[in-house]
């Protein structure tokens, strides 16, 4: 495995998809090449692209023979390929772990995802982008989003992470998207208004994984 | 494992998320026990039903001492728990058929999902509802599914199935909106009119498995 090559991931760092198989690569110790993908000139909807991912999304991941596409799916295959590396219990040691830690990851893709992508573009993206930020829809992704999260203070108010009393792949999902509302888009009191969601964002995003990630973010794309 | 208690499912066979679970178990050849919850009169909203599903939703599910929610984790379970029952290959038989299995499962859930799940809302749930169906929103989230489709005809027409040559956990993901879409909601143009897509849901919906979920589907809930 020592001198086997890096696994590539494409697409660039500030995407939340990107950025979450990122953090789940530092979080197992797996070396990675990034390979740009430049979404303002349309690279990600050329045909040698799409080859890889055929929606015409990022990220898309390739590891010696096999190509892959969604990051949660991408992120699955990391903890199981390399799961002597790095942080062993990333996605569970048992299956009664690993049950709990896709429940709640499939939460997050189905439940947490869709309001706070949506308040990421509208509130992140959109005015870099000189979009005209849609004020309904913000209203009303702020109230589903207050929901997941009242759902989650009581959660962490019975366990200190969300699958159970270790870091998870469930925990992980959250961040770049979390990362984002808190930061840049001044959402801040959506998460500081729930004392263990507040104390549980503390925890999750400190880690050096994602300190990592976020200096990235900031660096220009490397390539 | 022979006089062990069947599994419990919550939640009615109507519900398109219920349906996904029961097509697995069914396909796994798992014995099970459906509990109903009568959503009309919000008995997924009472204390004791939230404590096995904080979101309020169906359905949850139960097996020995684990309890979960989300009908992708359940599958998941279902597969990992009962692998060497019913259909073997469901979730793969090798850590490469699994990430395949998984990118398509995701994208079943991130990007199929979406669109088909408000367009059974707006079109199959609503009228019976009396709610006013949403052209706007119809419309759009017909051009959403109808670009997702155009990603599978493609690939259809590379793989018998979408992870490959076996029907999956990826294929199964799909039946139950499909259901609603092809036979209820009269938008069977969007799969008819694309040949693979309508070989394939010729295959998957004439499964043994998908036809006894739509015979429960039409009885009374058994309780």
């Amino acid at each position: 495995m020592a001198a086997a090559a890096p696994v590539r991931v494409y697409g660039p760092p500030f995407s939340s998809a990107v950025s979450r198989v990122l953090a789940c690569l530092l979080e197992k110790d797996v070396p990675f090449q990034l390979q740009p993908v430049n979404m303002a000139k349309g690279e990600h909807k050329k045909p040698d692209y799409l080859k890889i991912q055929p929606f015409g999304q990022v990220p898309a991941f390739q590891d010696e023979s096999i190509t892959l596409f969604e990051s949660r799916a991408i992120s699955r295959y990391v903890c199981e390929k390399y799961s002597t590396k790095g942080n062993k219990g990333l996605y569970g040691t048992n299956p009664l772990e690993k049950a709990s830690i896709d429940q709640w990851l499939e939460g997050e893709g189905q439940n947490f995802n869709p309001p706070s992508s949506v308040l990421v573009f509208q509130l992140a993206f959109a005015p870099r982008m000189k979009i005209k930020q849609d004020e309904s829809l913000i209203k009303q992704n702020k109230a589903k989003l207050a929901k997941v999260l009242d759902v989650y203070e009581k959660r962490l108010g019975e366990s200190r992470y969300l699958a159970g009393e270790e870091f998870t792949l469930a925990d992980l999902s959250h961040i770049p998207n979390t990362h984002y509302l808190v930061n840049v888009c001044e959402r801040d009191e959506l998460f500081a208004s729930r004392e263990n969601v507040e104390r549980w964002w503390g925890e999750i995003s400190s880690r050096e994984s994602w300190r990592k990630v976020v200096d990235m973010q900031k660096s220009p794309p490397r390539g």
